[in-house]
């Protein structure tokens, strides 16, 4: 059970379909499997060992692809870093996963100096654009030298990544998948998503994410083809779409909401495409009804889970994307368990809870992460009587389906991406002249929620909230830091226990509004 | 990562559809989860614990369907008995495997006391056809009097059931399959096959193998509904068929040979039926040709495996059932490897062989057996470099299609039961006068091949054939005994090294003959 047992069978029963697609690269399986096995040799000469950690710093590209398996084939664990941290967020990751090795493509090149600087145990920066920045070596020559190596076979329960995600201590922390968690989510996702060796799957939402990485996996699985873009933009979508005859993507409403607003829709030939899955975030039914009438054909799919479950717990299949008839209403659902998956709503003592009751979100299979790198305790109180507890609220209607009513971790979701107040609220507390403060999610058309903060200054001290924002800059992704501050005088509504009172902090922002899922 | 999580699953999304069909019952999932929950506290009551052995003997019916829910739900490891075997071999399963209760319908109920007698082990019969032979309660009144109890939750690799397969020692062994062994065959399963929630599975094939076995644990993990009929008979096929809406179910190609020669064919409406898969033998070009005219509109799947093997590791879908274009003439392949597993042709020091060439059929990955129960020795043969060793001979062609040309091991499969010749030479050796003997496969229009012995008496003794095959069918199962008996005098033919030549024994019989795949 080897993630990289995709490849070999996809070289067996068809060694010269292609397999990679994007940026140039036309790969077939056979060519794919040797540059993995030598880029696999590049890595292990640069010291990564069965278990060894490989960091990766780079927007899609079939690199990406290649980076994920040479990886798995060295035996070694991937540890994908997202490209919008800030340098704390990207130093921290580095050092907590302990990675030799780091591949970067040009954008991130000029992250670098910072990283070798911060990250002592980095011993090697593998460039992946044909640049060589001080003197490490370029992608293609490291490759076109190298011999292939053979598959060092490591699978089952052996880790396979470390993907990291945010928390409600304000820490990003490594989330341990192994090859069985993933392949646990591409056997389902095989049979909901029918992803065949004819399929073309477009990456399109980041390859350092989970949602995005776990259908590369899923993939290689079912042999089909990979193809890329190197982020998403309506033109680059649509004519990906068109030139690679892409069958299937997951993307998230509001590239939706983009496609429908760019004005050159019906310039391509888009005839391919049969399924949109979807997570993150609820379809509006308004944004659905626009979308198969733009794209009529084309079927849609709704994901619910999580890094921590590989990541997928609960689907709402196409059958149930309908406004008529007795399927109606179930879109406003995160759909039913998937066939691996136990899904049960916990009282806050861990007992399940009937039908209909509102209570955590609790998810057990193999699916279910190793636990938190370097965390016993978190991982512990996280899969806590074997169900790993998701920190979201909802019920289970009497036909299984799942209804997300609130989040019990105090996260924002914003543009797809999980921002936890915590780690923002950290940062807003070191700035000189701040007393208290508050970090909430507001409606936001563009990115379905977007973050507040709300500031009180000490006794005498003025926030300018420019420079409040310059120096959350400094510290946190883009998508973590304020798109608005509001600076008040009095103090923040608390509980009789002195816990900030957030849901009366969002209330005039939501009335009124249909709350997302998240 | 369990084989009752399918159960829960079904009984969270549709309680109320049918789980179990045939023999006169129409339960619910919601009422089949009440009843296995409540025999598995009879088990419990009868001593059966974690990891103890539940024997069952019976003919398919919906309640065998429970007997297998019921061991696992109660933490045990299912033992299904061939109901064909005689006395001596049903010993052997019940004292190897240790089992301490069996459960049995009336059509084995007169074997019980030859079973109580020679399994010292054995400590309680259930009888499940109302029948209280030996005051040892009831099947129906002791569920009615038991209250349900917690599943035990055993998974993973925990052990979920032993097969007994025969074995070219001629002595039956226990195949331990774990339910991770079970799961990851039901995964590509529903990929393949397409077996879903609204799916119909009718078990036709005796549920003591594990090819209909297989499909138990399939059925539940989509949450579909199971149709049982007792045995293979047109009428009773075809009438279940029109009855419970069969869509799937799996066949030797005998039965659809008795189909086509079946009068009243026509008068019955089959509609339901979208796939038949066929497994043990391949079907012959004319069989295919002939069934497709009279059945348009079904599918064909074609898989190959083994006990060992959960069992499928390779299998050729509906779309190359065709004898004209492109993907013509792989019908006589046993297709492709399914997604999870490593294919390949090994030689006689066990290194991978190129395309094209013969050697060993060699399988990996998740549903590869445990082991052998109690054989560490065997076992260690049989996965030896963590490959199971098919003993079947064959060749993989460029687009990875397995080609298989003979078997490694000394088997006939007649009419889709394996038979071991040495288990039948070393009963020939026991009878009097026997100086040396052969046991080969010839062919047969009903069988696919017949068990054919060669028997030379000693100097001076004469052999009488009817003797001799009454002597057989006190220790064989019917399947087992020749159906001809050649009695010669000139010695048999042996290589150098003293084997006997039994390719020369089969030449007459087989020459302008298609030889079957097994």
């Amino acid at each position: 059970m080897r993630l990289t047992q995709g490849i070999h069978r996809a070289v067996q029963i068809h060694a010269d379909h292609p397999a990679l697609l994007g940026d140039g690269f036309e790969l077939t399986w056979r060519q794919f499997a040797d540059r993995v096995a030598r880029l696999a040799g590049v890595l292990i000469d640069h010291g990564v060992e069965p278990g060894g950690r490989v960091a990766m710093l780079a927007a899609n590209s079939p690199r990406y692809v290649e980076y994920y398996f040479a990886t798995l084939w060295a035996g070694g664990v991937m540890v994908p870093v997202n490209t919008r941290w800030a340098i704390p967020e990207k130093v921290h990751c580095l050092n907590d996963s302990g990675a030799t090795v780091l591949l970067v493509d040009a954008a991130a090149h000029g992250d670098v100096p910072a990283l070798r600087e911060a990250c002592p145990a980095l011993a090697h920066v593998i460039h992946a654009d044909g640049g060589d920045a001080g003197g490490h070596g370029d992608y293609e020559s490291l490759l076109a030298a190298r011999a292939p190596v053979a598959d060092a076979g490591r699978g089952g329960d052996d880790l396979a990544a470390l993907f990291y995600t945010g928390g409600t201590t304000g820490r990003s922390k490594g989330v341990m998948l192994s090859h069985g968690n993933f392949l646990a989510n591409s056997m389902t996702a095989l049979v909901n998503l029918g992803i065949r060796q004819h399929s073309v799957h477009l990456h399109v939402s980041p390859l350092f994410h989970v949602a995005g990485g776990s259908r590369v996996f899923t993939t290689t699985v079912a042999g089909g083809t990979h193809a890329t873009i190197p982020r998403f933009e309506p033109e680059l979508f649509l004519e990906a779409v068109q030139r690679y005859r892409v069958t299937v993507t997951v993307v998230v409403p509001a590239m939706l909401n983009a496609l429908l607003d760019y004005p050159h829709l019906d310039r391509f030939d888009l005839s391919s495409l049969e399924l949109l899955t979807y997570g993150a975030s609820p379809m509006p039914e308004a944004l659905l009804r626009q979308t198969m009438a733009r794209l009529p054909g084309i079927r849609f799919l709704q994901s619910y889970g999580m890094t921590e479950l590989s990541p997928v717990a609960t689907s709402l299949g196409p059958r149930y994307h309908v406004f008529e008839g007795p399927d109606a209403g179930r879109v406003r659902s995160a759909g039913q368990a998937v066939y691996n998956a136990d899904v049960a709503i916990m009282d806050e003592h861990d007992r399940p809870l009937p039908t209909g009751q509102v209570g955590e979100v609790c998810v057990r299979g193999p699916m279910v992460m190793k636990g938190y790198w370097r965390q016993p305790e978190l991982t512990a109180e996280a899969l806590r009587n074997g169900w790993m507890h998701t920190g979201d609220a909802g019920y289970l209607d009497a036909d299984g389906f799942l209804f997300l009513v609130d989040r019990v971790k105090d996260m924002i979701v914003s543009g797809g991406e999980n921002v936890y107040s915590a780690a923002v609220e950290n940062v807003i507390h070191q700035f000189e002249g701040v007393h208290e403060c508050a970090v909430i999610g507001v409606p936001s058309e563009r990115w379905g929620e977007a973050v507040h903060a709300i500031v009180v200054p000490r006794a005498g001290a003025r926030i300018d909230a420019d420079a409040l924002l310059a120096h959350c800059r400094e510290q946190l992704a883009g998508y973590e830091c304020p798109k608005t501050i509001d600076v008040r005088t009095e103090a923040l509504p608390r509980s009789g226990a002195g816990k900030v009172l957030k849901t009366e902090l969002r209330k005039p922002f939501w009335d009124g509004e249909t709350r997302g899922i998240h």
